[in-house]
């Protein structure tokens, strides 16, 4: 903590600032506001302005979120809208006006009779040149305007990333977790990232690329939420309430992203945020909110239910049917897994091989392959978000796809639909959805990582409800041939449809996701605000917890915490327990026979500070009452230290090298004739301690929930070592399994 | 923390456990807890009966909950049913088979001609005694044993309560809330609690006393997550680890008594829980649901949609609507505040005054006056639950009340409703609403703390239907008469019913049940799970944060923390930001020339312990290395002491008073002849200490956040004072509006 002097007067710039790449000190920086807040406050009486003031800065934090979510919604809908477009424009283009997608193209043109999907002022490419869709000539132009369109929006978005933003590739969670926990990294969040991440997700989105908009859309958002905040000097000037408001955009981001403002809270809370005090739960959910109503009011998704895969089941679920339930979480499971180390494994070789050096070139194989392979096939033709709608939507009247093809006569429209045997469609939708599955999962596993922005929420989403539909059908048509089983006998023996398909594609949906970033809560709220469907909770929530449950026996970490550790970022996991007998003394540096660095309090000179500063890479040093006796008086950090002296030097003509050091104490006798240079309002007088003695655990939940950089160790008062967070996560990096690259 | 061998071997019996009314230490159990999961994960391998034992421990917090959810479940579906018969049986019997309510006695006649509500095999009393229930004589035969019964049901309960288990009355959430905060209450959470709760929550909630079960359920659903976890020893004996359990039991709470899993774990998570790690949020949603499939699957509100106040509005929200929603939230905050306020005042001047001394008496008065009140009007007649319900509804073809009484022809059942002038029926409904209403806030403010079992959910949220149904009945008339009003012109030209005043009765309901406990998000989300409206988010968001605004604006405690602060219960509020400039010297005891009591590491007879233990009554001694050098050595707690010395004069025979008494370090010359005491074992190497200079709000944190007892003070290495949690509650007091009463 500093001296109460500093907050006020902070009259050496860039003092209580942060270096690139370095852990803040969380509580530093409370102390540091706190500070700030008492000044405000009382001078809050002094004048019409100074009240002003103070009510501004009380409010700043809702003013701010207002704003974060008036832009966020507003960015999301202008690449929801934008990406439509785009994805429209690899199968034709309106000739008319040639900014309407196909859907907004038809309605102005007023012929509802054609369907919304097919209208005469749509022209496609082949209809363009005069070709008729169907015959030979018009599959073989459409399918290769398909594929140049989808080569150059995504190698455009590579370029955009490798030119202006590197920063703005991929999906970006794993970085904004490690950032919110307390982690500098300069630009991650700025100006050119968003811009650059905004078109870019966009354009890789309509390349047709397994991959989704979510995580982007969260990094996004916290680059608004990081750019604004610097508009209210209480959050931008200060590192850990910035975090208050970062995690509340985050929030923001699924909100816009899903149109689930409580999932995106609860995803805020569980997954990306480290500190997230109550005041910042509600806080998010204003933001989320206001985000959502943005997006509504603008309605990119162009339905009244604003829901983005409204669902509606005529039959409730039976019983029986959570075994079905729990084996998709668990097949869930075992995909999510698999996904994971697969992903891994192809980006820790992407960074070690060539291929890692020709990012763009990357982009453009993956992007061929993929729009090569996907066309023949429609369920991957068309986009995710389409087919998990199709594969989320129970068989009526209306639905003319394969899906729906079973022999079945609808005699009243608003009857139960009765329970019917499979027609050919359906077997060779199945046959299809087998391939588009296989497809995914290997698309995805190389498409998480290129250097373009990628989300894997709808990916995981796709995966998961294809498996579900293809377990759904069999299981109708089980229940079909066999309705006397006695599972089935109470509700199917009536002749309806007894069994729906479209909820175990929702279910497996939901286990998939699961698998791959192992959320819980977050997850199942997310699915039913996606859907709508509260009533179907308990399966939603069986089928996530037994896919929590397998993945987590193959393999403890989420696709974020897996990148993280890939990565070796500085992030100390709070939900991870450590379970080790070592205590402080194991872990605090020096250790063996090594001397400590430490400053005196008012017994070294210049000459001597400076050479220990020079010598040295420590960020913080101890100050003890004198060399003989390391009993211990406060701390300094470097860089205060480093801006003090400079301060000093500049106001100061009688500094000498020989000038006494004074952090503490009052000057004694002084041989030297040149004046002391006092330091004491840098000396943080009440530095955290443990004994040496203390278990790690307890050490690393001091970490953790101070948000400490460093503590000092001491033994019966005197000073033994000191241990940074980078000694904590080395040490726990040694007894787990996975070692963070960075240190090593 | 204790030294590594205690865990393993706690041959005293006692060490580790605390005294009634005591702080619980976190740190210290949870590092007994690792020191327990170590011993069982080396032994793993010793063999098969290890390794089933390591098993069962690492699945028991699964298995403990899903236990709780099991019996929670059956236990509130008990009440349920239990509530609703002896609520009928203030107006009727079922001759043929008295044990069953009128609802289920008319469905066992098969006569569902009548209705459900009016059936041949239901007799009222009037129709018993042969009197029909439409003459006067009826009339007062059915006023006479409504009162009679009412009073019965309350008397018995209240004497239950005063004979059995006076812990059981109230609704207990902030007893329960000092309890998660680290608190022993012995019998709080007993047999007789959960037994009297349970049995004394019928009967309150079927006097028809102005009170709700939502309380008491989580009251009743906490004991059972107590008691069952004594049944596994890695919670049952460790203090803090239960507090996890009990986290997720109240979770499970309120998931079954409003069928609720996700607000009941937001609920949990924002206005109960203190320590709430991921693991626990996960756990407690499985709680919950396991809580909510077993209700749901006994149905004892026996409707298909499993949801307690299901809406289904035809016409969605009109942005100009917002404006009257948030009126609504306001309204609901400034009732909120006054209610608040005006309970607060009856429990204090309860306390002061010999009411307190009659408590039986108290709630028979307090039931003569409701019942005999709220009979003639039938909106205070009819259970709460029934007016909530009725007052979110819409009104339909099927819709008889008064309240649906409007000029209008249902020409087409599936049609649109068109809007139309109010009749005289609802005039008549509306001043009933005023009277009921009145009544309502009035009785509740003096229901709320009669001692019996009740919670103020149900009443809350009556009182804001209510308002909300009245003003959205303003609305709807405004618009009917005044369709060219430019906010109504979209929508409300067309003829049909614009408005619905069901939707504001919702958005009433949460304002009020907002400003009474000041939740947010759980709020939000237990209204949505209650109505099954995720279309309504935007209506509920805007009114809760304008009810929580207006509320904080005129009083910053919601009900539950403003009965903690009345009672002085000593509970270290985790939301408010303690703002001052005092630092750990300011606060630690003892202040001014006072002498620490503290004891040497290797220096004291046993004889100056024992009388340092007799003359002071502190919980913890801090050891230093000598009484000329009072460099910290470490800690010992009171208890362990007595228990130590305790264990060793039992077992040592050559112990005398002139023993030394060894906490560390080697024996050195002895002048004494009997062989010294060694205490090793008991003594804590690891204190929490901070130094004298650090400010006051970072010990707060560290007492929050690590969940400390107390922390020692040093100078330089040298121990200046101790300072426990009671010295900083009192100082925060002494720095704020509330004192706690229990330290004055």
């Amino acid at each position: 903590m500093p001296s109460p002097v500093m907050g006020e007067s902070e009259d050496i710039p860039g003092l209580g600032q942060y270096d690139d790449f370095q852990t803040i000190d969380w509580q530093r920086d409370l102390a540091r506001d706190r500070m700030r807040h008492r000044y405000i406050v009382k001078h809050k009486k002094d004048s019409v302005w100074d009240f002003i003031k103070a009510a501004h800065d009380a409010w700043s934090g809702w003013m701010c979120l207002f704003l974060v979510g008036l832009v966020a919604g507003t960015v999301a809908s202008i690449v929801d809208i934008g990406t439509t477009w785009m994805t429209d424009l690899k199968y034709g283009i309106c000739p008319g006006a040639f900014w309407l997608d196909r859907e907004q193209c038809c309605w102005s043109s007023n012929q509802t009779a054609f369907g919304l999907d097919n209208c005469s002022q749509w022209l496609t490419w082949p209809r363009l040149v005069g070709v008729t869709d169907e015959s030979a000539g018009g599959y073989i132009i459409a399918y290769i305007s398909y594929v140049l369109w989808a080569l150059s929006f995504a190698s455009l978005a590579a370029i955009l990333v490798r030119m202006f933003a590197p920063y703005a590739s991929g999906g970006a969670i794993p970085e904004i977790k490690t950032i919110l926990s307390g982690f500098i990294i300069r630009g991650f969040l700025g100006k050119w990232t968003l811009l650059v991440k905004s078109i870019g997700i966009m354009l890789s989105a309509a390349a047709g690329l397994s991959l989704g908009k979510e995580g982007p859309m969260v990094h996004i958002t916290v680059c608004i939420g990081n750019i604004l905040s610097y508009l209210f000097p209480k959050y931008g000037r200060n590192e850990a309430k910035k975090r208050e408001i970062l995690s509340a955009a985050a929030a923001s981001g699924v909100s816009v992203a899903f149109g689930a403002p409580i999932g995106g809270v609860l995803f805020s809370l569980e997954e990306v945020s480290y500190y997230f005090p109550m005041k910042t739960l509600w806080r998010s959910f204003f933001c989320a909110l206001i985000a959502a109503f943005v997006v509504r009011s603008i309605d990119p998704y162009g339905n009244e239910h604003s829901v983005l895969f409204y669902v509606e089941y005529s039959k409730p679920w039976i019983f029986f049917e959570l075994l079905p339930f729990i084996l998709l979480g668990a097949i869930g499971g075992l995909i999510g897994t698999v996904f994971i180390r697969a992903n891994i494994w192809w980006s820790r070789y992407r960074k070690q091989s060539r291929i890692g050096q020709y990012p763009v070139t990357e982009v453009f194989v993956v992007t061929l392959i993929n729009a090569v392979v996907s066309y023949p096939n429609p369920y991957t033709r068309m986009s995710s978000t389409r087919l998990i709608y199709l594969l989320f939507s129970q068989c009526g009247v209306a639905n003319t796809d394969y899906l729906c093809d079973y022999n079945r006569n609808y005699t009243n429209v608003n009857g139960a639909i009765e329970s019917a045997a499979a027609g050919t469609g359906v077997y060779t939708a199945l046959a299809l959805l087998f391939l588009a599955l296989a497809f995914k999962i290997v698309m995805t596993i190389f498409t998480i990582g290129i250097k373009v922005p990628a989300g894997l929420y709808i990916p995981s989403l796709c995966m998961g409800a294809i498996v579900g539909r293809i377990v759904g059908i069999a299981m109708e048509q089980w229940a079909y041939h066999y309705p006397q089983f006695w599972a089935f006998r109470g509700e199917c023996s009536t002749g309806d449809d007894c069994i729906t398909p479209g909820l175990y594609a929702m279910v497996g949906a939901a286990a998939v996701l699961g698998g791959v970033t192992r959320m819980t809560v977050a997850l199942v709220v997310i699915m039913f605000e996606l859907t709508g469907g509260v009533r179907y909770i308990v399966p939603l929530m069986a089928a996530a917890m037994a896919s929590k449950w397998v993945g987590d026996a193959f393999g403890k970490d989420g696709i974020y915490d897996a990148h993280i550790a890939l990565n070796g970022y500085p992030f100390l996991d709070n939900k991870e327990e450590f379970d080790c007998t070592t205590i402080a003394a194991d872990v605090m540096q020096p250790r063996g026979k090594a001397p400590l660095t430490v400053l005196t309090q008012d017994s070294m000179t210049l000459r001597e500070v400076v050479s220990i500063l020079e010598n040295t890479k420590h960020n913080a040093f101890p100050v003890v009452i004198s060399r003989e006796s390391h009993f211990l008086v406060g701390c300094v950090l470097r860089r205060d230290l480093l801006l003090a002296i400079g301060s000093v030097r500049r106001k100061q003509d009688d500094i000498s090298d020989d000038s006494l050091v004074i952090f503490n104490g009052a000057l004694q006798g002084n041989a030297s004739a040149s004046s002391p240079v006092k330091l004491r309002r840098i000396l943080d007088l009440a530095p955290i301690t443990v004994t040496d003695h203390t278990p790690m655990e307890t050490v690393i939940d001091m970490f953790r929930k101070l948000g400490l950089r460093h503590v000092l160790v001491t033994h019966n008062g005197r000073l033994l070592g000191i241990m940074t967070k980078k000694d904590v996560m080395l040490h726990m990096s040694h007894h787990q399994r996975t070692i963070p690259s960075v240190f090593h």
